[in-house]
This record gives C-alpha cells, sequence and structure tokens, in this order.
C-alpha cells in the first residue's frame, strides 16, 4: 500500500466540556433571529425574538476537519443554550444526512438533552443525554438535539466529511413528527398537528 | 428519498470514564501472554509475564456497531492499563485501517497517554492525550494508544464500521519506527533500531 504524496497532518483538540475547541477549523452560530419557523408557536418565537433580540446566540459549533481523503472525519461540539417557546423546549435545526446512510456520534459532555430521532417514513425515537450519555445515530435517521434542562446542552459529535446535511426536509414538512414539550419537571413528546409526512 | 426497508434502531449508550459502554455490541480483551513481539525488550515483556502470569489483563475495548448500512460508525471505548516493559510504556498492537483512508476520532476519558502515529512513507507524529484531549487520526496514519501515566488511559473512539484493522503491518516491519520511553518523569520518542520500513 501506498500513503498519498500529501496526508493530512494529525493536531490536537481541546474540547472544552462547555463545548469549543482548540484546534477547530471553524465555528457557526445561530441566533434567535434564525429561527423562524422553526417553533410551532409562532408568537411565542416572536415574543422571544422582542425581548431578547433577534441578535441574541442560540446555539453554535465548532468542528474540526481535515482538507484531504474521501474517509475522512469532521469533529466538533455542539453548544444549545436553554430556552422555551411555548411549550416547546430549545432546539436545533435538525437534519437528514445529505448521503442519508452516514451515521453521527453524539457524546454528551454537559446539560441535559434528548436525541429527537425520526424516519421518512414514519419510525421515532427520542433519546435523553446527561454527560457521559451517548447515542450513535443510525443512517437514515433525521435528528435534532433538544435542551430539556437549565444549562447549556453540550455534545461531541463525530461523523463522515462525505456526508452533508438536509435541512430543508424538516421544514418541508411543516416540522418533525414529534415536538419536545414541558411536562411537569421533565419533557414529553407530543405529536405536532402541523406535520404533513416527509417527502420520500 | 426513501427509507430502507430495516433501519436500525437507535440505542442509549452509557459510557464509563473508566472504560467501558453500557449497551455495547462485545468486549474483547487483550492479556500479557498476547503480546509477544510487540515490545522491543523482549526479556522485560518475559519477566513480566512470568511475574504477572501470561492471563493478565493489559487493554480491553468495548464497541457498538449496529447491523446495517455502508455508512455506519463503530463507537467503542479502550482501556489501556499502565506498565512498562523496559524503557518501553504499555501501548495496543496498533494498526493502520485495512481501507487506510478512513479516519478515526479519539477522545482522551481518562489518564495520560500518547497517540503515536506514523505513515508508511516515514512521516511521524506523537500527541499526548489528556481528559478532553483528541486527535481525529486523519487517514493513511498507522496509531497505536501509549500509556505514559499511572492510571488507566482511557479513549471514547470512533470510525467507519468498513475501515477495518491492519494488525500486521507493525509486525512485518519490526516494530513502528518510534518508542515511546520513559524519560525523567515523562516520556519521549526513541528511533526503534529494528524498525525496517513499512511494506508499500
Amino acid at each position: 500500500m501506498s500513503t498519498p504524496t500529501a496526508v493530512d497532518i494529525p493536531t490536537l483538540l481541546e474540547i472544552s466540556p462547555e463545548g469549543g475547541i482548540e484546534g477547530r477549523s471553524r465555528r457557526y452560530e445561530k441566533f434567535l433571529g434564525d429561527m423562524s419557523g422553526v417553533y410551532r408557536d409562532e408568537q411565542a418565537w416572536r415574543d422571544a425574538a422582542a425581548a431578547r433580540g433577534a441578535d441574541a446566540l442560540v446555539y453554535w459549533v465548532d468542528d474540526q476537519r481535515y482538507q484531504e481523503g474521501p474517509g475522512a472525519l469532521i469533529v466538533g461540539t455542539s453548544t444549545l443554550l436553554p430556552g422555551r417557546y411555548g411549550e416547546e423546549f430549545a432546539v436545533t435545526r435538525g437534519h437528514l444526512h445529505a448521503v442519508a446512510d452516514r451515521a453521527e456520534l453524539y457524546y454528551c459532555l454537559s446539560g441535559r438533552g434528548v436525541m429527537l430521532l425520526e424516519t421518512v417514513d414514519g419510525q421515532e425515537s427520542a433519546i435523553e443525554l446527561t454527560p457521559g450519555k451517548a447515542v450513535n445515530v443510525p443512517g437514515h435517521w433525521i435528528h435534532r438535539s433538544v435542551n430539556v434542562g437549565d444549562e447549556p446542552f453540550v455534545t461531541l459529535f463525530s461523523y463522515a466529511a462525505d456526508a452533508g446535511q438536509d435541512y430543508a426536509l424538516i421544514a418541508d414538512a411543516g416540522g418533525m413528527k414529534n415536538l419536545v414539550v414541558a411536562d411537569g419537571d421533565g419533557w414529553a413528546l407530543k405529536p405536532n398537528p402541523d406535520h404533513a409526512g416527509y417527502r420520500s
């Protein structure tokens, strides 16, 4: 076997339990104003944006990737701030991988959250994550992080660099099939009446 | 897009900072007697085997994988017990992925170790890992864990399920190019005079 002329040079990554990677390739941030159409209670989202500003940070992601190689992995942290919009807890936009069979590891570093999972043909799951818990999200599962706690929900993730993300699928369906809503001191799943089914 | 008839069902993984996964698919263990030919100081290894027994545990791995899908990931923990064989610190066998371009994430959960990295054409690296530190091992890098501390060195790992492992490459080369040896209270790299170059 031969090594390609150029290989990536391994680098140290220092991962904070609060999220963030020293050695990252990039950081991106999502603000309250970016979350239009994500929550079912549109008025609650508008009220939050009016109170906190459209430029209030809601989640941020650091990731690291190399330049070369079809077998490359992207490694990152996701930090989702706590929040409530009506009865719904704060969520990420969620996605299916553009190459739908690509899996993704999420390992919880801090906080308390739920990995909300659905397939386009109607299968569903929801897995609560606290520090030390993880889910190896199989291919073909749409997934979204939900913060059901009072602190930032932070995960370490890893997925194939060729996976890509389809973010439109959820919006096109009127949202995910299930909402994660407050239920006493905890959370519960509630069917989303606006969900019209995923395109297939 | 359509979902395959059978998709894997996501499961919760509970990962111990001491290594081990509740929800694993399998566990495998390596014993002192399995490490013949790994350490340059053969006599030191023989003495250790005589003193502690060939069935003394030296490292163990839990991993989890699903049944389906070319884009699947394997997630696991590696727990490498501390030890010294002559001047060399305790190591895992080390490998290059059989599909050489496949990357692998290692995230340190506990202990103090080194990820020793080499390419078949002579590039080399060594990255010290303590809790919260990680390395996204790029494709085409032979890699081995080394415990340079006094406690178990535990990492969480993730790699493509189709990657496979070539364990013979290192043995065929007379060992890795570099040894990780004791140096005062720390560690240093030392060229391995038995290393004859990797087949290419």
